[in-house]
């Protein structure tokens, strides 16, 4: 599911960069096993912490900004002399980590963004159903949010997406029924990679903590 | 911007199919000139309107519908002993034509659908700059709803995509106005594609009919 661009440019690339949990192969890695030149150098960079801090926490958000700081660094000294390639999972402007290293890197060193398809994009092509339809509204959300507020945008939709699921499942779900929405969820997990599962809501009892993403179908306009 | 998935399968196709406005090439065609087979056979599918009549006009419905239909029975018919490649722009599945044929196929015949590269990724990519962070809402609207109805929406998204501009763009303009968000709303024209032109709203005078998307990017929490 790779663009023909990013293809190209990742077998030839001999710097490839991309993130991981500690002790972690690295999901972004994983995915192009087999792709990468045989003369490349890797460089995982590897957050300090992912879920053991609350994200508003000021010590999470301190460490989180001096690894990007430090890979900051790293990175626009190695780009003096080599091309680097930073692996990202789905469309990286859209709700990515390579954000926050793009945000800091851009206007000192020369960064292009090669588009991607998201997650949510082969969420809903697993489902063999399609998101929206004529006018219809689409909301993308994180089941991080209040479930007051999730409810309320789960409401005032036509076609939902919800990404950032895991330990926010029961909240969700109880969100949806409160929006009368429960017979219209379903859960896919794993889109479009090996092990992709696609549930109703209503009979999920847990979900992997990440590539889940919850879909609420449109049913706008057709003639 | 095509995935490699796509591209093999284009270029191994002998049947190939797609919409397109009568008298003009087809937008979608002429993205992969170059790419087809020497021996490929070509389904233009000319819609019989486009804007000439309101989309909720009972006229326009019966028109698409038998329209749909017919290349319903001939893409079945074709796929007795040949398999068909359908082109399509961005992902098939968000606001597509192919989803009308779809919906008419599944079910009779094999259908498989290809995720793509949204144009909304290929936008916010062309603005250099992230769409969501953290916890962002993002929603999609398309600028046929009505002008209030639009500027709810605007002032109740962190992010926003909006889609279907062409002649809506006054209305538009009024609603990012009254939302409050005139200074934070990009327009992209021709996405990851030649003649790619990226401006501020507030100085656009019109827009391309097709292939126009307004932007205003989230601005949530980074460490």
């Amino acid at each position: 599911m790779m663009s023909v661009k990013a293809d190209r440019l990742l077998r030839n690339a001999r710097h490839v960069a991309y993130f991981r949990k500690r002790g972690h192969p690295g999901k972004a890695r994983q995915l192009v096993n087999g792709l990468l030149h045989a003369e490349v150098t890797e460089y995982p960079m590897e957050y300090p912490l992912t879920t053991e801090i609350p994200h508003d926490d000021p010590r999470y958000i301190a460490q989180l900004s001096s690894f990007y700081q430090d890979w900051q660094s790293r990175l626009t000294q190695l780009t003096r002399s080599e091309d680097v390639i930073v692996l990202c999972e789905g469309d990286p402007f859209f709700y990515g980590s390579f954000m926050h290293l793009h945000a800091r890197l851009s206007g000192r060193i020369p960064v292009e963004v090669v588009p991607g398809i998201t997650g949510m994009s082969g969420a809903w092509t697993a489902t063999d159903l399609p998101i929206t339809w004529g006018d219809d509204v689409m909301t993308v959300v994180m089941a991080t949010l209040p479930e007051a507020e999730l409810a309320r945008r789960i409401r005032e939709t036509d076609a939902l997406v919800v990404m950032k699921i895991g330990r926010n499942l029961p909240k969700l779900r109880r969100a949806v029924a409160a929006a009368g929405r429960m017979d219209a969820a379903w859960l896919v997990e794993h889109a479009a990679m090996p092990g992709q599962r696609v549930t109703m809501l209503a009979e999920a009892e847990a979900v992997t903590p990440y590539f889940s993403i919850l879909l609420i179908h449109g049913q706008g306009r057709r003639p």
